[in-house]
């Protein structure tokens, strides 16, 4: 029997976890892959005490306070969480963990476009994540997909690779924030098409003499009825999805867990199973922040180890 | 008119800062002291990102940011925040600042114990800050006062320079976390008193030949109906205070401000007066640590912000 259980190593997994391995309790943290979604950030500057920092780095600055206090991070996929008989029950391909308690903090995933071709050409064209991949579009043309905060920066991120960006925005007008905007609309190499509303990922055989048994790679992307844009890449940057169906605590409707708060004399980061807290952005906490995210594994992690404590 | 008044300069009106500056909003940073309570920390190594640091060198790295972002800090005391007529009215000793938005992130200040000779002998013998002032002490006798978090480490780092440390605890039972529990108990150097109830701090001239001059100075304190501890100074370490006076919104019984947080569609961080926001340790949220307070402020701007925008 565990006390605890932690669901995700993102920046509040990875918080709750110094917390809980300063305290000495008896924990796993249970992920599938270390760092969430900061690891697709190519340059972060609103952590406070980190003046500049990739999301790679912070990573691992995050790991090496774990590696600290010598905190194991189980590499498996949770299936499920429920709570029977007092004692939540956390399942997994190779069994079934009991604990005192459980923060689910998985975090959220890039959510698809849903057209044909994106996940025929995933890894091949197809991209989620342009910090990651923008240096494989050196001097290529990309078409980056999501005229919001992540599409802006994907944008401008790809810009310094690609020869051309396209920013396909569904809307009318950009989103996201101003600063970001008017940089995007202030280079002459992203255009911005809006209105746009994609049908297929479509793709070609490669030609290159040295790529050749390869397969067929993206070769652009229909829009509007017929319309077809000439691009390498693809960048989906629609927004973020939390696949929280292994959890049963009541949800919001945008999917997220619903966070009951306390008083003083009660915990906080509470969902509706008393033992399963949650934290980050699988939470319907509004702002969506490595720090926030941080602070609220911390509190988690606290009123977690309170629960324990009083039984 | 400023969009944005923040009232404190600890970890979450730092943060707060850092998120208002990138989003280039007219805004003031107003305070008395910088850093909060963070600068008497000895060593931190729970803020994630930074492996070990002094509270100093924390704070340091947090003002580094805002002066990347030119962020000027006022340093006055606010003396009233009034909401009149949708203007939040911001009064220190040179006069009113009106702004759309306030967030209020005044943190804590240490309790006193309000006996004879306390403020007497304050910078005489009489301590808040162990970490501040423990190098004073060296081959000296000091008494703690709190059997808490607070006094235990206290009494710790004391320890280190003072030649023997009583630390008086008003319960039966010293509180706090174990691990610092065992650390106290296991240390020769280190007089546990239990059960104490502290009537006055006492002093003497002081007789040194280079000291003449100097009035008195802390010799000791009385406690339990006429016993008498010799002491060459006093650290209280019995709580902290939030010193909310200056401002019109509802309180908890403990006199911290309560949040309100809304669903996704409405603004998170909120006090009782709309415009009117709060983060950090003078607000209902029960983990009081630095991760959490910087987490809240980074809430706490969204919020604000979101708030101006909607006007």
């Amino acid at each position: 029997m565990y006390d605890l259980i932690i669901v995700g190593a993102g920046p509040a997994g990875m918080t709750a976890a110094i917390y809980a391995a300063r305290r000495k309790i008896k924990f796993l943290l249970m992920t599938i892959d270390v760092g969430g979604q900061v690891v697709w950030s190519s340059e972060i500057e609103n952590f406070p005490g980190t003046l500049s920092s990739t999301g790679i780095e912070l990573v691992q600055k995050f790991q090496a306070q774990l590696k600290k206090y010598k905190v194991d991070i189980k590499q498996e996929e949770v299936l499920g969480v429920r709570k029977i008989g007092g004692v939540v029950k956390v399942k997994t391909k190779s069994g079934v963990y009991s604990s005192k308690a459980v923060i689910v903090a998985s975090g959220k995933k890039p959510k698809k476009l849903g057209v044909p071709g994106e996940d025929e050409f995933l890894g091949k064209g197809v991209n989620y994540c342009a910090t990651c991949h923008a240096p494989l579009y050196k001097g290529k043309t990309v078409a980056v997909v999501g005229g919001g905060n992540s599409g802006l920066e994907a944008a401008l991120f790809l810009r310094e690779y690609a020869k051309k960006v396209s920013l396909l925005d569904i809307n009318v007008k950009l989103g996201g924030e101003s600063y970001l905007r008017e940089r995007v609309l202030a280079d002459k190499n992203i255009e911005v098409i809006n209105s746009v509303k994609i049908s297929e990922i479509v793709g070609s055989q490669l030609n290159s003499k040295h790529q050749t048994g390869q397969g067929e790679v993206v070769s652009g992307l229909k829009y509007n009825d017929g319309k077809v844009l000439k691009v390498d890449g693809v960048f989906v940057e629609v927004g973020l999805v939390a696949e929280l169906g292994f959890v049963d605590v009541k949800k919001n409707k945008w999917g997220e867990i619903k966070l009951f708060r306390g008083t003083r004399t009660h915990n906080e980061n509470l969902t509706s199973v008393p033992g399963v807290f949650a934290a980050g952005d699988c939470t319907d906490v509004v702002a969506k922040q490595i720090v926030v995210a941080a602070g609220e594994g911390a509190k988690a992690a606290m009123a977690a180890m309170d629960y324990i404590l009083k039984g």
